[in-house]
């Protein structure tokens, strides 16, 4: 489902259309998805916004759920590579900073994939599919909790805020992005995460003032 | 609309049920836009919501707008009420200081007023109602940034951050909570405010590690 298939020639069903490898069709998805729920949006939603019928849809893809999974499954792959690697001990590496390695690379990993990201931030738990992307989430959540608590107990993070607490800050700023981020924007991705970061570790009251 | 009127005695089709007031039968609809969308939800769930016939909820309210217009404009006046304070400035307090107030209040209306506030950053722009609040939205931000800059030309406040782009980021986090925070869970409200507020302006970094 990531690897799009080279687009097709066009049926005379959809004449004047250009063919929809899956890689459009499953991006088209998540788009409408986030833009009217995805409870609310039907496959035929779907095909008329791709132009197609109702029944060419289904020539693409097996349903509704199958785009979600693929779309939830993306994000949290990349969303777990960054947490994976983070969450390694590397000699000579403090927890501190793989934690700051970790929260940098998820601001990049989620306005490369912001579409994909915000889709997986609204999934609720109403189906099968749901109910494992939010069991992975919750996956991530504790490793990322780990982390801070291993970097409070070596001793470069502070120990008087809750690393419960922290961890759903830390990554509740990062998450607010798919919110606000514009990609036409003047901040370009390494401009946030590189604030975002600083912010967080270091805060913004000047040293000393 | 925020002054709850007294529960008037059962009528014949509501028999059985408690009468409601208007601030019930807001805060029935607050929690059911919430679940399930303000523009998939209609009077006539709300009604079932609230073991109403479909005429009988017109007897306590005109629609379904007005409810989305009396929960925003709610939590739009509390936020009005910390960001307008903070913005002004008081002999002896820097902006630095009203900035963090400001954070710190934010958080704490944020948390009262959990359903309005997350409904209000739902809102779209789809009708005037919502217009009106992300006009309302707007201005608070503007506020909101005038203030970070007033506290980095103080020398306050760190100069090598996009303004813009700190003051996203603050209200991102902030607004987070509507995502994340648990009444049930092991974080009050002052703690949740203090590790926030910290978190943002110390940072998390231990000094001097």
């Amino acid at each position: 489902m990531t690897s799009a298939a080279p687009p097709g020639p066009a049926s005379p069903r959809r004449r004047g259309r250009p063919g929809y490898d899956q890689a459009t069709v499953l991006r088209t998805a998540v788009d409408l998805f986030n833009r009217r729920g995805y409870d609310a949006t039907s496959m035929g939603d779907l095909a008329r916004e791709l132009g197609l019928t109702k029944a060419a849809i289904y020539h693409h893809v097996d349903g509704k759920e199958q785009l979600l999974s693929a779309a939830v499954d993306a994000a949290l792959d990349e969303l777990t590579a960054v947490v994976t690697e983070a969450a390694l001990p590397v000699p000579g590496v403090s927890a501190h900073q793989r934690l700051r390695t970790a929260v940098r690379r998820s601001v990049e990993v989620l306005i490369a994939h912001r579409p994909s990201v915000t889709l997986l931030l609204r999934v609720r738990g109403n189906s099968e599919v749901e109910l494992a992307a939010l069991h992975r989430r919750r996956r991530l959540d504790e490793q990322l909790a780990e982390l801070v608590r291993e970097a409070v107990q070596e001793g470069s993070l502070r120990a008087d805020l809750p690393p419960g607490l922290v961890s759903r800050l830390l990554f509740g700023m990062v998450n607010s992005l798919t919110e606000w981020y514009d990609p036409e924007g003047p901040d370009d991705p390494a401009t946030v995460a590189d604030a975002l970061t600083s912010l967080a570790f270091d805060g913004l009251s000047r040293p000393g003032a």
